[in-house]
């Protein structure tokens, strides 16, 4: 994978352990937004919906997704945020289970996803929509046959703890419930086995992992046994059957395709789509290999150093129960974070004391880790950057 | 506003009369989507979204159409699609008339427009959302206090017919309803008053005459008086009165700010701020006289030759009634429109016999027109273009 490094336009030196937060710009992305400017945009115009298939993006982007998260071809389409396609997957699920009206997630499951089940239990109100969040080793115990659907993530966002998606899931199944997944943090980075784990639903977002760009697109899986009476209420006309008719009454498309609403933004999806190619004959076994003999050449890093014995792993010990991730907790997390940042090395900050770093295999070498470990050590091994930060908190109370 | 021309980076020879269907591409949008690329997301990656205020580009578009739309500042966001912001603006507009289940709109309304009520009746069922559409000279008819809201268009897409929004908001003013009105074919181009007219709610794209480029992200309005107490369902991240605290329990910001959802497609976001920056100091009234005179010189034109006597005009014939666009029915006006755009002129065709014809006055002059005009004319004249057309019908039945 040491040869992918070259299709990425980071600054030099630079090394960037916040791909799973946003992604670094690829020339590729580069390359392809500035043509759709200039030439899609600028000279074909409106006739580049066709000409230039615009109107096929969200779909040619879902399949290329699909590819990374083990979904045979036709569940996967690219549309709007994880956030409005977690409401729509959450009404679709209410709909495939119309006597039932709960829908359980975690505590430490990610904020804008329990939003997402909030506003649909603020809007159908509690005979229609029951909305629970439950410490998640408490989980089982709540699985009875109230439940329409369990709505967890992959990889919880700060800790990197590993979920199986597959016992989960057959979990869910057993009570009768559907299983919504967030894969923000896996796509592009982990194996994933949707078809086979039989996942009913799941997201993600087009930003992290898959390097799409800033706010680009999330995508929707949505399994095929379902699509024939898929109805998820975010109509729009680019959800129609026939988009191009202009018939007053909705009719969605079969399956995927009816969970895009409006008319997609075509600069941010080209860069998505682009950034995709990247993963064309990657084998993604190899990449979650990579990842983690990364994550664990960086911790062999840190218990080799003296002045690292402060950080504390927040992660999972065991690499198997662990995403492409890892966090530390430190006292001084932000003046670190800002320390190494003014060192060219781009760590991750979570409020109160938390240091998250991702390990991106496709761009990040062996090499760029034991640096990052030895500058940390250094800025650790110095122990002025305490009186940084305490000046900083002097200016900002 | 000719000086404006040079501002857009349209082919030499285009004549774009299609500015009301996706605006063209300008300069400054051009220039600042290549520095989002290379410097911002390239260089900058994360940190850009404080540094390069890519977290503020929801709310500083918003207040640049604010200012187009005669909304006074603080009202207005840029978010998602138009489709997704009137369900948000629906679901809202029932939360505050808890007593009536009624949203009334028109047949002759975008169709996406009624797609959006459809789906949140499908979702919340007649006993709590009921969506009627009427025909739009019966709607006086239908508003009773049942209604809690009217979801109506500025302009008619096909027709271009205005539609008096002071007066029919007082109409549902009148007995109690909100009203929501849709600008996507009005703002950027014809002086609109929100503020002054009392609507309670408006939406509108960025792509067509605020040339955001394709799939730009729309914008809501919400007037002032609404803000304390607005809620609407598609809760995420970014609309929490707090996105960065990471609180578990959703809590709405204040105004506007609530009415987004999941991050923001920056680059899409970017180009549709930079378009915005062309509006600056510019007068609407000017540049909807501008608009006016361009289209009453092209039915001049056209009332001149005799080759175009059978193109039958589909708009109002009064200028007061009618946006910035012009429709014409002819029974060859597939062949019309690919004709015409073999010789540099773009119109716009909408089965089965349509011509519609932008009249963007920021980069169309009088010349652009007269020559459309005269091209016209010349093709019409020629009757060797309905071979064409039946060679077409022949290869693809």
């Amino acid at each position: 994978l040491a040869g992918l490094r070259a299709a990425f336009d980071l600054p030099t030196k630079l090394i960037y352990l916040n791909g799973n937060s946003l992604g670094p710009l690829t020339k590729a992305a580069r390359a392809r937004v500035e043509e759709v400017l200039r030439l899609q945009w600028g000279e074909g115009l409106v006739s580049s919906w066709n000409r230039h298939q615009w109107i096929e993006l969200p779909r040619s982007c879902g399949e290329k997704v699909a590819a990374l998260i083990g979904a045979a071809p036709g569940q996967v389409i690219c549309c709007d945020s994880i956030s409005i396609n977690l409401f729509k997957v959450l009404a679709a699920s209410l709909q495939l289970r119309p006597e039932r009206d709960l829908i359980l997630s975690t505590t430490d499951n990610f904020p804008t996803d329990l939003y997402a089940g909030q506003g649909l239990n603020q809007l159908l109100g509690e005979g229609r929509c029951r909305f629970e969040v439950v410490e998640s080793t408490e989980l089982l115990d709540h699985l009875d046959d109230s439940v329409a659907a369990i709505m967890l993530s992959h990889v919880d966002y700060r800790s990197g703890r590993l979920a199986d998606i597959g016992a989960w899931t057959r979990q869910a199944h057993e009570i009768g419930a559907l299983a919504i997944w967030d894969l923000a943090h896996s796509a592009g980075v982990l194996p994933v086995q949707l078809d086979r784990w039989q996942v009913d639903f799941a997201v993600g977002c087009g930003y992290k992992y898959l390097n799409g760009g800033p706010g680009a697109p999330a995508f929707v899986y949505c399994a095929r046994r379902h699509h024939g009476v898929l109805n998820q209420p975010l109509y729009g006309w680019m959800g129609h059957r026939a988009a191009f008719d202009f018939q007053p009454v909705y009719e969605p498309a079969h399956g995927p395709a009816s969970f895009q609403t409006g008319t997609p933004p075509i600069l941010s999806m080209a860069a998505l789509d682009a950034a995709l190619g990247l993963f064309e004959g990657v084998d993604m076994d190899a990449v979650a290999a990579k990842a983690r003999a990364l994550a664990e050449f960086f911790l062999q890093e840190v218990e080799a150093r003296v002045a690292l014995r402060d950080l504390r792993l927040e992660s999972p010990a065991d690499a198997d129960e662990r995403g492409a991730q890892l966090a530390f907790s430190h006292p001084e997390a932000y003046a670190i974070c800002r320390g190494m940042a003014a060192d060219s090395v781009i760590f991750d900050y979570r409020p109160p004391r938390i240091l998250r770093l991702g390990f991106s295999p496709l761009f990040l070498s062996f090499e760029d880790v034991a640096s990052a470990a030895s500058k940390l050590d250094k800025f650790l091994a110095q122990q002025t950057y305490r009186e940084a930060r305490f000046r900083r908190h002097q200016v900002v109370p």
